[in-house]
């Protein structure tokens, strides 16, 4: 498994593959890899001869006062993770090598950056639509994985592959979470065992949101209510808890029509750390809640809505 | 020579090229061919086997009281022009095939665009900027050829392709001047007997700085003084005479130092045309003073500085 840092030398690698005929699956991350990660790498292996993955802690994507430089970074360990489940190709650049001298080029989405975290982390996504379009032209053609859990970055990256005709395909993998529920995440790091237990609380709302959607409940503002009440006396502060167009991520404000989805999602703080979670709520047939990393279901609220 | 439409279509037809070894060399254009354009088709022939125009009036680069609807479009003439000079293929989008519904992402270069046409077209670069990243994904890697009239255009995009590490090969073809001097450009066309001979005070003034230049003056204030002095007084408007670094595009205030070079950029008003033209000044041994299609000079300033 080899480590490419000069994306010049990356893309002429994998130039070369390409020109031996191997399609490329790319999953993008900001290293301190999880079980989450490591899906996306089983998934990538379903959709590309080459698994390649980059590690990029992207300063372009993180505000003044977020966790840039505390954010968790071991490449040794994350090596040996993706050598033991089978990547082929890591590209771990610098920040100087991917934002050459002089850099001035953003790539922004708008309208769906409109809403949920956008407006409280400006210029985030303008950061991750820059580096993500990067890195695809690093990678060249290619099927890309995402997962789930960052809903509005997926949704980000489907609008900017679409409008800018890239040549990539890209792939949302369900949310991995571990055995208590909570959603896999390199931030879960930050947290103490009293937040951990009180996190809890963001997975088994879901669950209890998903119950009451399935029972019927149609209303965006009980629905909202039923997490908000589960969340909001566990966490520290409420980013939002909002039900949005799985589309437009616009708020909903009526009932959800007959065959129409919906997405609750979820931003808390439980100390210094900030957590995103979401569920998408939907009557087609395909299970809904998002699978668990040992295969457990999440807890069960312990009253309902 | 076959024209395509559509971007898929035009994307697999360029793969199907690549994969048999063609190298492709594109020339983005918006049409209305002239000589300058068809300069560019030539270069392209000695840079790829392939030889794409792409033929689109992109409407994010034009503002709400530009000239969008009266640009002049020919697509049958073009197309004669094309076959005769030996291009291969013709890429011919529609607006709704290039921006999908919905579409929401920009490209933006900052910086450079701060100076010269950029505060006085909000949103031009960005539009450029946009579509230029979206032919550069349909026509996937290749060598693209920009001519030096737009050079604030040539800039952003050298910076673009830079940022984004894009596998894109960029080629600068210098300016193509008609035999009485002027920059041949496609809104020439809508200059009257009388505007056109007004507009030639462009190429004299450029010229008169040239030389003014290498007879030894280096301080911008003469030398923007002598483009202005010849041209101020035969246009109706003067957007800018600017003398500025050729690299930021930032304006000079002191004198240019020895072996530097520097380049004064021209936009003015004639009736409703806006004209565009520029000079790199510069003591490097190759010539200056840009091609004209017929080979002749342009004229001579009647008085000098």
């Amino acid at each position: 498994m080899q480590t490419f840092q000069h994306p010049r030398q990356m893309r002429e690698h994998l130039d070369a593959l390409r020109h031996q005929g191997h399609t490329i699956a790319l999953v993008p991350t900001m290293g301190a890899l999880h079980e989450g990660h490591l899906q996306l790498v089983d998934e990538a292996a379903r959709h590309g001869d080459t698994v390649l993955v980059s590690i990029f802690v992207n300063p372009t994507q993180f505000g003044p006062n977020e966790d840039f430089s505390r954010y968790p970074r071991d490449l040794e360990s994350d090596r040996a993770k993706l050598q033991q489940r089978g990547a082929h190709l890591i590209f771990a650049p610098t920040p100087e090598l991917m934002y050459p001298e002089g850099a001035a080029t953003r790539v922004c989405v708008q309208h769906l950056t409109a809403h949920l975290c956008g407006p409280l982390r400006p210029g985030h996504f303008d950061g991750v639509a820059t580096v993500v379009t990067q890195l695809f032209h690093i990678a060249g053609p290619c099927t890309a994985i995402f997962g789930q859990k960052d809903f509005q970055q997926l949704a980000v990256i489907r609008r900017l592959v679409r409008d800018l005709h890239m040549p990539v395909h890209i792939v949302a993998h369900p949310t991995v979470r571990d055995s208590d529920g909570l959603a896999l995440s390199s931030r879960n790091a930050y947290l103490s065992t009293d937040e951990r237990q009180r996190a809890l609380c963001i997975p088994a709302a879901l669950q209890q949101v998903h119950d009451a959607f399935h029972s019927g409940i149609r209303t965006p503002a009980r629905l909202t209510q039923c997490a908000t009440s589960h969340i909001a006396p566990r966490v520290d502060a409420v980013d939002y808890i909002s039900l949005v167009c799985p589309d437009t991520l616009a708020p909903l404000r009526d009932d959800i029509p007959q065959h129409h989805s919906a997405l609750l999602a979820v931003a808390v703080r439980i100390g210094t750390t900030r957590l995103i979670d979401n569920i998408l709520l939907s009557t087609a047939p395909s299970p809904v809640f998002p699978r668990s990393a040992q295969g457990t279901k999440p807890p069960r609220p312990t009253s309902p809505c």
